[in-house]
């Protein structure tokens, strides 16, 4: 299977056009959008072949609101830990579209996921919750080649989210997704656009 | 910036024949393409656009050979944590391309990394890590686009890892990769060619 000039050029724009997105349109995504999600999530690498990722849909308006107050504490503290200036930016920054977002998912890692009997986490356990990143990302990739935004929401206690959502204990927060139609497109990540830091070239290490 | 059908059918192909490969051809990979990842790393999420990853190539054949000394013991170690049957068919699993892989990555997230001002990692520190695993994941696609294959070493010791290549010692090892051209192309896991695993299709939680 060979991949040509033009699909990598593509494919280059896409990972330049993926944002955070946290400013979304209220209006339903389509039915069979979430399905074709996992579909991705399940291509994704894995140690092991453990495909340990949980995605949860959550829809239960009292549920929503528990995150939303898990958020709204924790945001609070974030900003009490700023000081001046810093704190005055960080107070007009929207971090979270987890009011308005049509689709949001609690994604989590089973800790005690017993597919690929152990391979390759014996002394790296924490391959497991990568291996749920691995998934994220190439669902983030996947809707956004669907004009669909996707945000990652990390201003939240993962235990109490576990426990709010009546989660089993061995499962973990990996991240608190909100997805739906942009309200806005940018080329540049909002943390650059509003001042609170810039992107910078990576060096590389030699040894 | 819109993603027609045609482009999202490539892209799955992409996510299909993305694999992780163990068996590399040992002809050298172009002299940019290391660069051209790294500029694809950067554009990666990272939590307050922290940008924790550093990326170091290891060439220096002692140090190599530290690392493969390393792999050698841990696998050892895990071969004697399975019986009977199963430990025949782990014995038989080729788990690193370590030994032969032009391009050899050791990947860090620097856990001390001022970038971002702390936001969005003050209840989830471990977004760091995460953040690494979302470039890690851009950098692999981008890779298997240009016909290179990836694979991701996690049977080591990643204490030993940092102390071998004598890396600052707020940095932590989150994969050691492998990157060169691939012997051969599958479309499905080795895990599962060889009977360890199979690819299952996650199911939806409802909350």
């Amino acid at each position: 299977m060979q991949f040509d000039a033009h699909f990598r050029e593509r494919l280059d724009q896409l990972f330049r056009w993926r944002r955070d997105v946290r400013s979304f349109r209220t209006d339903a995504l389509p039915e069979e959008l979430l399905d074709e999600l996992l579909r991705v999530a399940d291509l994704a690498p894995s140690v092991g072949l453990s495909q340990p990722w949980r995605y949860v849909r959550v829809s239960d308006p009292r549920r929503r609101a528990n995150i939303r107050a898990s958020f709204e504490l924790e945001n609070a503290r974030a900003l009490a830990g700023y000081e001046g200036d810093r704190a005055g930016l960080y107070a007009r920054l929207k971090l979270a579209g987890i009011e308005r977002a049509p689709l949001q998912l609690a994604v989590c890692v089973d800790r005690g996921a017993a597919k690929g009997y152990g391979l390759g986490r014996r002394t790296m356990p924490e391959t497991l919750a990568y291996s749920v990143v691995c998934s994220i990302s190439m669902v983030w990739l996947a809707a956004r080649a669907r004009g669909v935004g996707l945000g990652w929401v990390s201003i939240l206690d993962p235990s109490e989210v576990v426990r709010a959502l009546e989660l089993p204990s061995d499962w973990a927060l990996v991240a608190w997704l909100c997805l739906g139609y942009p309200e806005e497109e940018h080329l540049d990540p909002e943390l650059e656009r509003f001042g609170w830091e810039e992107r910078r070239a990576s060096i590389l290490f030699e040894r």
